[in-house]
Parts: C-alpha cells; structure tokens; sequence
C-alpha cells in the first residue's frame, strides 16, 4: 500500500509562548508524509528551492518516503512566519508567507506514481489539486485539505473538485466558513451535500468531528499539558489517519473512526516541540503506545 | 438514596439567536434538581419571592423534587437578564442581575435533611456553601459549583471550603481562573493539590474533562444540530452526572464517567429549548434512549 501526497515543503520561522523556532523544516506534505510514513509508503510530489540543503533533507532520511516527486528549482523554498500567542496557543497569527519557488508550483506527478489508490491533497490551490485529480484517474480514495484564503478567493475551483472528494480533512473554522453555517454538525452535513463523500471537522484542543451519509463520530482530543508547538498538527493529524486507513487496506467509516484515533495520536508528539523534533525521534511503538493510552482515556 | 441541592431559583429574561424568553423560570438549583430528579429524590433548599407564583411552582410538580427547603420571602425573586450572541450562542452576555431575596438567602437545611450522605452546592458566594457544610457533617459525597466573581472577590472563603469538595464541577474558563494555568490539564491538576479530590472541567460545546488522583477522562458533548437556548446546560449536566451516580450508590471514579455521560445526555436536552420546557417533557426512556445513541457516536 502507499499513499500519493501533495503539498508544500517549507521553511519556518515560528514564536510560541515556550520560545522561538527559525529557519526550521514545515510544509503541510512534510508534515503529513512524515507522520503517514508510519504506517505506510509515502510518494511526496512538493517543491523546494536551492537553499533545502542536505541538513533540511534529513527529515526524510531513513523513513518510508519515496522522494523522487521533490522537484529542486532554482530560487528559495516556501517560507512562513508566525506566532502562537500566549492567549491562544492554538490559532497561528501570520506574520509573513514568501510562496518563492511554490509561485509556480505545477505538481507532476511521476509516471510510477500514477496508479495510485490513495491520494492525500494538502492544503495548496484547488486548482493544483484539480490538476493532480485528473493526473490520477485510478485513485480510489481522495482526501484533501484547504484553507480560508481558497474557500473565499477560489470558491468555484474548491466547489468543482469538492465534488470528486472522498475524505475532506478541514478545520471548524473552515468547515464554517465553507458551509456558511454557524453550528458544526449542520456545518458538516451541508459540506456533505457539496457532494464531498466524508469530512473530518477538526477541532484542535477539542478533538474532531467525523460525518459521512451514515456516521457522526465525535472524539475529544488528546489531553496534553505540554503544548509547545502546535504546527503541522493538522498535518500530521492526516498522515496518521490516512497513513493507517492505507496501511489497513480499508476506508470504511469504521477504519476511519480507528484512523481519527491515530491521527489523533500522532498529532499530540508533533505538538510536543518544535518543528518536526519530537516526530523524528518517535517510533511506531511510541505510536501504539499513547494510542492505546488515549483509547484507555476515553472508556466508561 | 437521595441529593440535597442547595442553590438559586430565579427567574430568567433571555435572548438568543432564536428568540426571547421573558421571565421564565430558571436558576441553577432549579435545573440542577429538575435534572437529578430523572435519577433519584431531590431535597431542594432554596428562596424565592412572592412573585414565584403557582404557575412558576408547575415546574416542580410530579417530580422526585422535594420543596420542605424552598423558602419563600417577602420581595422579589432572583432574576437574570442575559443574551447568547449568534457570534458565540455558548456563551452568555449578563445584562442584569438582581438578586432581590437572594441577597439574604442563609440556607437552612431542614432537620431531616440533615443526615444527607450526597450534597450538591450550586453557584452560590463560597460563605454560603461553608454554611450548609457545617450543617451536614455526615456528607459523603460533597460537589459544588462556583463561578468568576467568587474566583475573584472571595478567594480564600472558596480556597477554604475547596479542601472539603470531593468533585468541583466548574466550567473551562473558572478552572484557567481558579488555577492561575492556561493549559486545562494542568489546571485540573493544580486544583487537586488545593485539596479538592477530583474535578470536572465542563467545556461547553467541546465537552467535558474528568480528573482525580487516579483517572483523566476526556468526553466530547453531544453533537447537536439544534441549540436554542445554553441556559442551565452546565446546572443540568451536573443534575444528570450526580443524581445518576447517587441512583447506583457508587462515588467511583467509573460511576462518575458513566455519570458524565447521563449529564452530557440530559443538558443536549435542556439546549434543545428555552428554560425548562424540554426538561419538561422528558421522561427516563428519553434519557436512555439518547445515552445508547451518544454511547455509540463514541464507538470505535
């Protein structure tokens, strides 16, 4: 089994109330790959720029990620700056996003890749990922991401490819904001009618939402003291979640329940430190571990 | 087996996004009993004015509430005036509060209530809870309620009765405030050490977190579609978790995870319309019938 991820392949500059993280590896497929390899083979089509040196490559050293999609072109990666103030750890404030060589980011996708079954858009224009879409008639399960900035200045390309979607894998915000409804379930059921297959509403501090025409799954998040930096939470909440479903062979809503779980799981180490710090030294027994840990969390 | 209730009968002006009610019954010690009384024998202590006429004592009538505590003095009853914003429906905008008999309310627990093993002290000045305290020495299982007002203006009244609570049932916000920690894991902790022996920190719309010596429970709520009115969710939850734990006899922190699922069933119910007119035409087969069905929203 593997997975077939888009996205972004970045540079961060990141503030949190325990301290400040520059020029660190980020990027939603970074993320998100990293936390799938796991579970699974992970084919990355991104972009980086010449200053990803052999240091930032590291983070794909040894692990389940087959690289030959990372296209290197002249110019500078993906850069972001932000902060999670101490009032809310849990929302970024953007300082700065310099696109550099993503500008122009036009995902080929190799030809070894384009049978794949399992498909993982990261949050990048719905336009790319339409054009991935057609690149990959075979895929059998869709899932993507996106963002505010898409769903209000992109909505008619979002829409489209919303329709082919199997697993839609937003925030609440952007759940609300997609659906124009204020209260999340109805939030959820509206986006269902977009004609998105399944979505997982995803809460943060507070855990997620799953809905699909015959399921409504609901599960607290992992209770953490030690929140240092929550980036790429939500990415690497996917990579668990998808790496798994893969990893098992099935996408029915069952597996996706026990996928939120390690999602969920996975998500709670990256918050741990900054960066992808924490994620690089985890093994898949520190996975099953807290997994079950967290399972144990929530029986009555 | 039965609770003794000490709190406020009031009435309430509410708006929200939904619409108006306009002085109709409420008050924490109303929802909290109305709700234990699905359970098991409520024993209410409590004031209100001449102006809590027969139509407003419907409330109480054919219920496992009993009204030998409710006092009623010359004046006016306790009234609230708030709004839920549609911006943010789960949280109230206080417009008013006059306390009228309330403000001398000195409970008198009647002498055959003395002897009361379970004590439910609503949101009442911590002074007050110390009182009733004193008066029940044979307690065995003492919760309570308090708010940031008594966080703020009567510290050490609260910190002083705090070492006799066995389960502090307070909000997310009260439990950041009362522990001086921004993080709720930690809070909870800290809250231990003052002496109470275990917490729930009630999340509104995010659920709710259990903690003691030797348990953390995480639980979401109930995902509704249809909220109309948030007043005496939290007095409700607490009603369903304690009078259920009292119906089985068992303070254990099992029962007490059972018990916050039976509080998170009832209170989606008293959100489904304004006041007590959902709470009023329940009966117990609802309240099990809802239990299974979010029970099973948590299945994985």
């Amino acid at each position: 089994m593997s997975i077939l991820a888009v996205g972004s392949v970045a540079f961060d500059c990141v503030k949190t109330p325990f301290g400040k993280a520059e020029n660190v590896v980020g990027g939603s497929c970074t993320y998100f790959s990293i936390a799938a390899s796991f579970f699974t083979d992970v084919n990355l089509v991104a972009v980086i720029g010449e200053d990803f040196d052999e240091k930032a490559m590291k983070v794909f050293e040894n692990r389940r990620i087959n690289l030959e999609g990372l296209e290197k072109k002249p110019g500078k990666t993906f850069r972001w700056e932000g902060e999670y103030p101490e009032d809310n750890i849990n929302e970024a404030v953007t300082y700065a996003t310099d696109l550099n060589v993503f500008m122009d980011f036009a995902p080929k996708i190799p030809e070894k890749y384009r049978n794949s079954r399992v498909l993982f858009l990261a949050n990048i224009d719905p336009d790319l990922q339409g054009s991935v879409l057609k690149q990959i008639p075979s895929a059998s399960l869709i899932s993507c991401d996106t963002m505010n900035h898409w769903i209000n200045d992109k909505r008619e390309s979002l829409e489209k490819i919303l329709k082919n979607i199997d697993l839609l894998v937003i925030n609440d915000g952007e759940t609300k904001l997609l659906s124009g409804e204020k209260n999340l379930i109805c939030a959820c059921e509206k986006i269902l009618d977009f004609g998105v297959k399944k979505i997982i509403s995803k809460k943060g501090e507070h855990g997620a939402v799953f809905m699909s025409k015959d399921t409504i799954f609901t599960v607290p998040s992992y209770p953490h003291k030690n929140v240092v930096d929550p980036t790429g939470a939500g990415d690497t909440f996917a990579g668990g979640l998808i790496g798994y479903i893969d990893s098992i062979n099935d996408y029915s809503d069952n597996a996706i329940k026990k996928g939120i779980i390690y999602g969920t799981t996975v998500a709670s180490f990256t918050i741990e430190d900054f960066s992808m710090n924490r994620l690089l030294q985890l093994n898949k027994s520190d996975i099953d571990k807290r997994f079950e840990e967290f399972s144990n969390l929530m029986k009555f």
